[in-house]
């Protein structure tokens, strides 16, 4: 059993396993609570509606007190400062806190530092780590294809700020899908390894089983001396070129998606486009198990 | 039965008697929820502080699990971008979204678009509806006077700004209450047909059942080129002026109150005041009975 | 009984003691909520996340529907507003209202023009008084302590700005608890009487039951012509001093600490520095206790 929830690379394969079998028993009705009455906070350093809102409603399911931590990102300039914050919110009874920083480490670190039972939840941290999103994502994959092992994903677009491509590499790595990573040279990220990169859509994609569009972070961007109609033309996916590629293949985004960037309109409209929406149902499921589990009477 | 609650001009009139008479039963106690355990977001693209905390608290005495959706206005500058939101809030379990905007239109377009079964509850929007505020209105005028059928009702004040005017328009119309409007020049709408205008406060409120004064929406006035002072003489109540010309009348007003501009505070801290107080009371059991309606099983 | 909670003076000995014996049982688990159903809300016209949230998390755990009132400062620069405010929130349903404010007297003043049997609930008023703080202290050193008849409670720092250090002179006073203040002149309140001034902090701790650091509250500060490295040297405890003077007090502080100003880190990581944590948690009940007594039945 895992104590908080900071990255994948602390789940071995039965506690993700156990998480994705918790979400579908709840998804179906069959499980209940077992963390009700419990208390969770939400930390939202970097500012977030759709994760926020999947938390919040998946705690509210469970019957959990749910407090919103309001702060602005400077009042946490200093980890000691974060500490101190949470050291204080268990005292006063929150018995889970679930944080999402732009700082990279932040979780790792603090929890390192905790001297008492508090658990942490990560909701998105820095460009590296997003865990419930890349086990929604697994959770839609396995539903859609059964075991992935040997199944081709193929992962497009901005990559380098990317916390939900690097989460799911991690996980994907574990379970032995063959990932293939698509970005221009300006969204590579060099520490990835072990990965086969490509420069070009087609190549990519053609006879994937999963195409996982990321979102352009233009918000992220330090520079922006790239041509944007140029990405568009030629990391843009319509549905032309997923039927000519990868007709079969899964379509799947993290969202929220730029229409007519990373996905035109039409093909987001239309059938393939419904798994993305899907992602966000089984986020909800995802988030209600990894409360459930970390609050519920058992966890240590 | 209405499937989302939009524009009072898609009601008809036994659907707002049903509304009434949901909302007086919730307000005796007679009536319990019959929607616990749903899930209804707050989406306010306008500030308000009132009507906010009203639907809020009506939810929550349902037994309804609130989220509130932050954001800002520009978020949605293009209607596509809040559809997108609106599926992804259904997706994650989201039933009905209580929306507040300031685009004539918004909601009733949005909602043509929906291709999900997602419940919008308009709680005021551009400067033409604010349903929930017609039907609060009309809940205190028949507890107040029984059936409005012949009544006199005055409209006074800010009216070109004022939803709540104009949807109080479409409601009493339907229920044959004889409606005078009252406004300077400056505060008239054009588009308003069929309806007996004053220039003067003393000859709309004359042997009037009902005088509902509007707030001056300073806060929407592109232009200030007349005199405020002139204003309050000519169109601000007193006690001395409702004595004079409607003793018996119905004293009601949206709230908040502009103090001394529309009413004088000797008359709003009076007897005759209560009733804005009251309007507020029966505000929250109108969104009780609005917000059951719409989630309660039977709903379609 | 006490119709609303806005000042320590109000409270008689009975009063406060029934408080601090209602919290220990909700510590203990052994009383349960009586006010579950009833609604409150949370005003803080001035910014707070600590004494909020453990007001909210008071709330929540009595099972009260808890509006979050957010406001600017602004909206209430006048009485009148702040009186319409609540009055509407009365009418809606709301029961009690938590305010926090920088004006002193404006809840007894907002409190004495109530026409409606709303409660309010002082969460920190200008730098006069924070009752519920005072009672977490109060609750905290008879834990530690037993009778406070006859103890030596030094507190020291920014007395002139802490509302903290008025409130806890209030209800020493009135349980007969030997109190020396301590400040230099920029910090002290010549306003407060009867009570022995210390200007250096070894004297005024020497042989103290309790040790109260209060935060030096640099964002109230109009001027700063004093040395900041001279007030942590002379006015900042270390473990040392605290070994030296008063090596058996109770170490205390209302949070959060400004580390290595008012309190050495190694001071405050160690075994005594965790009643500071144990004042948040007794924080928690001590709102419960009063939210609890304030809207349960038998209140008048």
């Amino acid at each position: 059993m895992f104590k908080h929830l900071i990255d994948i690379k602390n789940l071995d394969k039965q506690d993700i396993l156990n998480l994705i079998r918790k979400a579908e028993l709840f998804k179906s009705g069959e499980l209940h609570s077992s963390s009700a009455g419990k208390t969770v906070a939400m930390m939202f350093l970097e500012n977030s509606t759709r994760t926020k809102c999947s938390f919040e409603l998946a705690a509210k399911k469970l019957g959990l007190h749910v407090l919103n931590f309001e702060t602005s990102k400077s009042s946490f300039s200093k980890g000691e400062s974060l500490l101190d914050t949470l050291n204080n919110l268990y005292f006063i009874g929150v018995e889970a806190v679930v944080i999402r920083s732009g700082e990279n480490g932040l979780l790792e670190n603090t929890a390192s530092r905790l001297k008492y039972p508090l658990k942490l939840i990560n909701a998105g941290e820095g460009n590296m780590s997003h865990p419930t999103q890349a086990l929604l994502d697994f959770m839609t994959m396995t539903e859609k294809l059964g075991d992935i092992k040997g199944k081709r994903i193929a992962i497009a677009g901005d990559i380098k700020h990317s916390r939900v491509a690097k989460s799911n590499l991690e996980l994907l790595g574990k379970f032995g899908a063959k990932v293939k990573l698509c970005a221009p040279d300006y969204f590579k990220d060099e520490s990835i390894k072990n990965v086969t990169w490509y420069n070009n859509l087609a190549g990519a994609i053609t006879a994937a089983d999963v195409v996982m569009m990321l979102r352009v972070q233009r918000e992220r961007h330090e520079q922006t001396d790239y041509s944007f109609e140029d990405y568009v033309r030629d990391f843009g996916l319509t549905s032309e070129k997923l039927e000519k590629y990868a007709p079969d293949a899964v379509l799947m985004h993290p969202g929220p998606v730029n229409r007519d960037v990373e996905i035109s309109s039409e093909l987001l409209d239309g059938e393939k486009g419904l798994t993305i929406l899907e992602q966000a149902r089984n986020g909800a499921y995802i988030r209600m198990a990894a409360l459930d589990e970390i609050l519920s009477e058992g966890a240590k």
